[in-house]
C-alpha cells in the first residue's frame, strides 16, 4: 500500500509505553522512528544514555534508536521538519499542554494519554470497533481551527480484555448491564510505577481514577457522531471492580453482561469467532488477524499463556457460562502494554494513514 | 467456662489443615490434642516422621505432637479411647467414607470436608451467622440412629470473605443479588497445590467446583431449619467468578450487591461496625472481638495487610461505593487457612461446647 | 533494670526504617517514643497524615503515635526537651549532616545510616560480637569536644546473615577466607525501592555498594581499639555477590569459609548452639535467646519459614557441609529489616543503655 | 546440507522437557517428530488428549502433533519403524531402562537424563567444549555389541550458565578453583515441580542431588578420551551452592574462580567475545551465533532480560571483577529450559548428525 515510510515521532520517548513504540516500530512496514521527544532531563542526550539502566522493552535497544539525539517536548519546530504525525506517550498533564500545539502545527497526534479522552471531538479509538468515529476529524480540524493535524487517542488498557467481546455482541444482542472485575498487570502503572513491597504476595484492590475510565470511556467508543461531537451511548451501564495483581503484563477481566436479546452460548462463540473490523479488512499491518480468540479449555485464558496471542494485539476469551444474576458470563484478556498501549496506538495510526488522514 | 481440656483429634492430621489445627491449638484454653490419624503412609510414624520434611504451619511443629503416633483413619477404637470428638481435615472422598463411622461411634466430628455439606440434617456452620442451625443435630441423631456422635461442617473457604458482611446487611435490607470475583491463595489448595510453573506472574480464571460451591452454600447458610432439614434460603441469588492469584494467603472477594431495601452509605458501615454474633457474645476463644473490621482508606483491605486481623478470624471489607448496576460495591478479605479453615472449625468446636453438644 | 521509660526520638521516623523502629518500640519495657523527625515535606503534620497510605510495618499504627506533630530533623531544641537519645533511620546523605549536630547537642544517636561507619570512633556494634567498642565513645566524646552525645552505629543488613555465625568460629579456629552469595529481599531497598516491574520472575545480581559495605564492614567490626581508633583486623578476606531476589524479608547467604586451624562438623555446630554474647549475658529485651540457631534438616533455613525465628533476632543457619574450594560452607539467614534495621540499632541502644552510656 | 528431514522420535514426550522439544522442533530444518512415547497411563491417545490441561511450553501445542499417537516407551518396534533417532526426556530411573534397549536395537539415543552421565564410554556433550567426544562413540558401541545405536547425552542445566564461560579461560589460563552459587527457576524441576505454597516470597538453598552433579559433571566434560573411557579433568575442583529462586525460566550463577596463569580483564573479556565451537563452525542451525555473550552494564545479565539471548542457547555473562579471595568474579546465565534441556538436546544431535554418528 504504502511506496515508501512515513517519519514518526514519539513524544514521551524514555518512558515505558515510549520504549514499547521504539521496540514495536523497529521492523515497521510502514513507520520510521525520526523525531524522539522528551523532558529537560533527557534533552540534548542520545536516546542510550537518556534512557541507560532504564530500558524496559523487549530485547535490545534498537541500534539506530541508540544514538538519535533527544529533543524536549516543546520542540516542535524539529519535528515539524523531521516527522509526518507523532505517538504521544506522555503523561497527562503534559500531554494537556503539548498536544494541542502539535496539532496546532500542523501535525496530527496519535495518543495514548487520557488528557482528550473526553474531549466530544477527538475520536477515541478501537479501530475493530468505532473506526468510523475519523470522520469527526476533519470537525474537530475545522473547529479548533487546525489545518492537517488533529488530535486522535485510544482508550484505557482496562478495556480491551472485555469491549471487543461485548461489541461483537452487542451489535445484534444488544448489551445492556456489565459487571466487570479486572486483575491487572504491574506494567499497567508503568516504571517504576508499583513498588515490589507493594504487591508481592499482594492484590491491590484499588488504582486511582481506573474504575471510572473502565466505565465512562466504552459508552464514548460505542457512540455516534452527531453534528460535531461524538455522542456517547445511553443504553450500556457498566460497574468496574479493579485490581492490581502481582503479574507482570495482561490484564485479566472477569465479566458478567445482560442483553436486550439474550443470546444462546452457540450464538456468542459464532459471534466471537466470525467477528472482524476495519483492521482486518483494511489488512492493517498491526491487525491481529482474529481480533477475538475463543478458547475453550476450562482453565484458559491464563495472564502468562495468552498475553501474547497474535503479537499481543488479540483479546483472549473464554469460560462462557451462564450467569445466574445477568444473562452470561466469561473472562478476557488483552496485553496491556501492546494492544493496551503501543500496539494499539500504531493500529490506530495505521487506520489514520490507511484512510488518509495522514500523509 | 470450662473445667479441664477436651481431648480431641485430628483427622488428616499430616496434610495442610491438620498441620494449621497443630499449630492453632497448640496453646488452645479448652482443647488438648490426643489423637492423631492420617492415611495408611504415616500410620505407626511419630508425626514428626510422617510430616518430615513437609510442614507447612507458622513456626516449629510443637514438641509435644513430634512424638505423638500417628493412626490410620480408620482406628476408630483408639479414637474412641483418647478423645471427645474429632476435627475432620480429611480429603472429601476419606471424609464420605470416615466421617458417619466416627459419629455412628459416638464421636462428634467438626468437619472442613465437603463430603456432607450438602445433607439436610447436617449444620453448615459460620457460627457469626447461623448458630441456630446446631438445633438440627438432635434431629440428625435421631434419624440417623446415632448417639452422642454428629457430623457438623464449615462451608468453602472462599464464603468467608464476604458472606458475613453481607448477612450484616441481610437481616435488615434484604441481599437479592450478588455478584462477586474472587482472588484466592495458592494455600486454598493444599500442599503441593498449586504447581509454582502456572501460577508465577499468572492468574487462572479458574478453580475447579469452587464457583458452585461459592454460590450454592451460602443458601444453606441462610437457611432455616423446617421439620428435620435445612432448608435453603431461595431469595438471593448469586454468581460467583473464582480466581486463583500468586498469593500465598488470603481471599479477596470483589462484591456487586442489590437488595430489597437499599442502604445508605452510612446505614452499611453502621451495621458492619456493630455486628456481632453468637461467638462474640458466648466470648468463645477463637472468636474475632469484630467479626467485620471495615477500613475506610481508599485501597483496603490488602491481601498482605490485612489478612492477619483478629489474628486471622475477622473479615475486613472495605471500598464500599456505590454500584452502577446492582446497589452498592465493595471489596471483602478474610485469611483462607485461618478463618476459612481450621479456626473456622476451631470456632465451631468452641460453639458446640458451650451449647453443651459436645461434652 | 529500669525504674522508668527511657523518652527516645526518631530521625526519619516516615521511611520505611523509621515504621519498623516504630512498630518495634510499641511496647518496649525501656523506651518510649517522644519525638518524631522527618523532611519539610512532613514537618507539622501528625504521623498519620504525614504516612497516609504508606505505613509499611506489620499490624497498624501505633495509636499513640498517630497523633504524634513530626518535626523537622533539624529541630534539635525540640528533640533535646523532648528525649533522652535518637534512633536515626536518615538517608545517608541528610545522616552525614544532622547526626553530628545531634551528638554535639548532647544527644546520643544510635544510627542505621551508613555516613559514619567508617569514622574510626565511631563504633559499629553486633553486640553480640563487639560489644567491647562501646569503650572507644570517651574517646570520640573527647576527641570532637562533645558532652554526653556521641555516634553509635550498626553495620549493614547483608552482614548479619553470616557474621555473627563466622564469629562464633572465628574466636576458637580464626577465620581466613570467606565467599558469600547474598540472596536479598527487597525490603532491603526500602520504600518504593525496587520497581515490581524489575524484579517479579527476576534475579538482579547488583545492588549499588552493597558489595563493598559487605567486605568491609566486617573487618572494622572484628577489629581492636588501639589508641583513639577501632583498627580493622587484617587476617580476614572476604569477597561478595550480592543478588537482590523477589523476597519480600531475609536475607540469605551461601558462605564458604576457610579457617586458620579447620574444625570439625561437630566442633562447629557446637561453636554455634553454645554461642552467646553480651545481649544475652544482660539479658537485654531486644536480645534472641539464641543468637545463632542451628537446623539440621537438609533445605533449611529458608527465607519464609525462618527470617522470624526468635522475633527476627536471631541468626538461622544450616546445609553445613565441607567445601571443596574452602573449608567449610553453609547457610545462614537473618531478617534484614528486625536485626538488620531497627531490631539491630534497639538492641544496640539497649547495649549503651545497660552500659551507662544512655541515661 | 541435509536433502531431506530425518524422523525423529521423543521419549517421555508428554512431559516438560518432552514438550519443549516438541515446541522447538515445529519448524526444524533437519528433524521431523514422526514417534511420540510415554508412559502406560498416556498410551494409545492422541498427544492432544495425552496432554490436556498440561501443555507448558510456548504458544499452541503444534498442530500436527496434537493428533498424533502416543506408544508406550517399551514399544521399540514401532519406534525402528517410524524414526532415525530418538530424543530422550525419560526419567531417569526409567531411562536406565529403556535407553540402553533403544540403542541396542540400532536406535541412536540422545538423552537429557542422568542415568547414563557418568558411564565412561557415553559422552555427555555441550558442543561448544567437548565436540571432540563424540569420538568414544564407536568404542562405545564395539564394546556394548551395538551397532549403529549409542547413547550421547547433556549435562545437567546448572552448569550452562557458567561452564562455557570458564572453558573459553581454561585453553589459555588453566582454571583451577571455582566457586559458584546458583540461583535456579522453577522450570528446572518440571512440571507440577516446586510448589507455589514452597517458593513464592522464598528461596530454597537446597535442591537435591544439584551440587554435586554441578560439581562432578564439569571434570567429564573437561576430560581426554583414553582407551575406552573418558577420563575425568584432575586439575580443576569446584564448590557449588545451589539454590531455588521464585523465577520462571533461566538459572544465574555467581562464580568465583582462580586461574593457572590469572589473566587480565581484557583478555578475558577478550576471550569470551572472540569464543566459538564447533557448532559455530559447523553452522549448526540450533547453535547461538555467540555462544557468550558480554554485557558491561552494572546490572547484567539479569534472568529475566536475558535469558532468552540468542533464541535461549547463548550464555551471556556480566559483572566481571575481581575476586578478593581467588582471582576474578563473574555473573553466568542461561536458559534452562532451552539450553539447559532440549535446546541443548537438539544442539548434540544436530552436531552427530553433521559428523556423520546418525544417518
Amino acid at each position: 500500500m504504502k511506496q515508501q515510510q512515513l517519519h514518526v515521532g514519539i513524544l514521551g520517548a524514555t518512558g515505558m509505553v515510549g520504549q514499547q513504540y521504539i521496540h514495536l516500530l523497529e521492523n515497521h512496514p510502514w513507520f520510521t522512528v525520526t523525531f524522539l521527544a522528551a523532558s529537560e532531563r533527557s534533552a540534548g542526550k542520545t536516546f542510550a544514555d537518556a534512557v541507560a539502566g532504564r530500558w524496559h522493552a523487549q530485547g535490545d535497544m534498537p541500534q539506530k534508536i541508540r544514538n538519535m539525539r533527544v529533543h524536549t517536548v516543546d520542540d516542535i519546530r524539529a519535528a515539524k521538519e523531521s516527522c509526518s504525525f507523532v505517538f504521544s506517550a506522555l503523561d497527562s498533564e503534559i500531554a494537556k499542554i503539548y498536544e494541542s500545539q502539535y496539532a496546532r502545527a500542523g501535525i496530527p497526534v496519535v495518543s495514548n494519554a487520557s488528557a482528550h479522552r473526553q474531549d466530544p471531538d477527538v475520536p477515541m479509538l478501537i479501530p475493530e470497533i468505532n473506526a468510523d468515529h475519523i470522520a469527526i476529524i476533519p470537525l474537530q480540524q475545522r473547529q479548533r481551527g487546525w489545518n492537517k493535524g488533529f488530535i486522535a487517542v485510544k482508550p484505557n488498557c482496562s478495556l480491551q480484555s472485555y469491549l471487543t467481546p461485548l461489541y461483537a455482541l452487542h451489535q445484534k444482542y444488544r448489551v445492556k448491564q456489565v459487571i466487570v472485575s479486572t486483575m491487572q498487570a504491574v506494567s499497567g502503572a508503568g516504571h517504576p510505577g508499583v513498588a515490589s513491597l507493594d504487591i508481592i504476595d499482594n492484590v491491590v484492590p484499588f488504582i486511582n481514577g481506573e474504575e471510572e475510565k473502565t466505565e465512562q470511556e466504552p459508552l464514548k467508543i460505542w457512540g455516534q457522531i452527531e453534528g460535531n461531537a461524538i455522542i456517547p451511548s445511553q443504553g450500556i451501564c457498566i460497574a468496574a471492580h479493579c485490581n492490581r495483581v502481582p503479574t507482570l503484563n495482561g490484564h485479566l477481566a472477569c465479566v458478567s453482561v445482560s442483553f436486550a436479546n439474550k443470546p444462546t452460548k452457540e450464538e456468542i462463540i459464532s459471534a466471537w469467532k466470525s467477528f472482524r473490523g476495519m483492521p482486518q479488512e483494511l489488512k492493517l499491518p498491526m491487525a491481529p488477524e482474529h481480533p477475538i480468540i475463543y478458547r475453550d479449555e476450562p482453565d484458559r485464558p491464563q495472564v502468562r499463556l495468552d498475553r501474547d496471542a497474535d503479537k499481543g494485539m488479540a483479546t483472549t476469551v473464554g469460560r462462557l457460562r451462564e450467569c445466574p444474576v445477568l444473562d452470561w458470563r466469561f473472562v478476557g484478556l488483552s496485553h496491556n502494554t501492546i494492544r493496551g498501549a503501543a500496539g494499539g496506538g500504531i493500529l490506530n495510526a495505521e487506520l489514520l494513514v490507511a484512510k488518509g488522514f495522514i500523509l
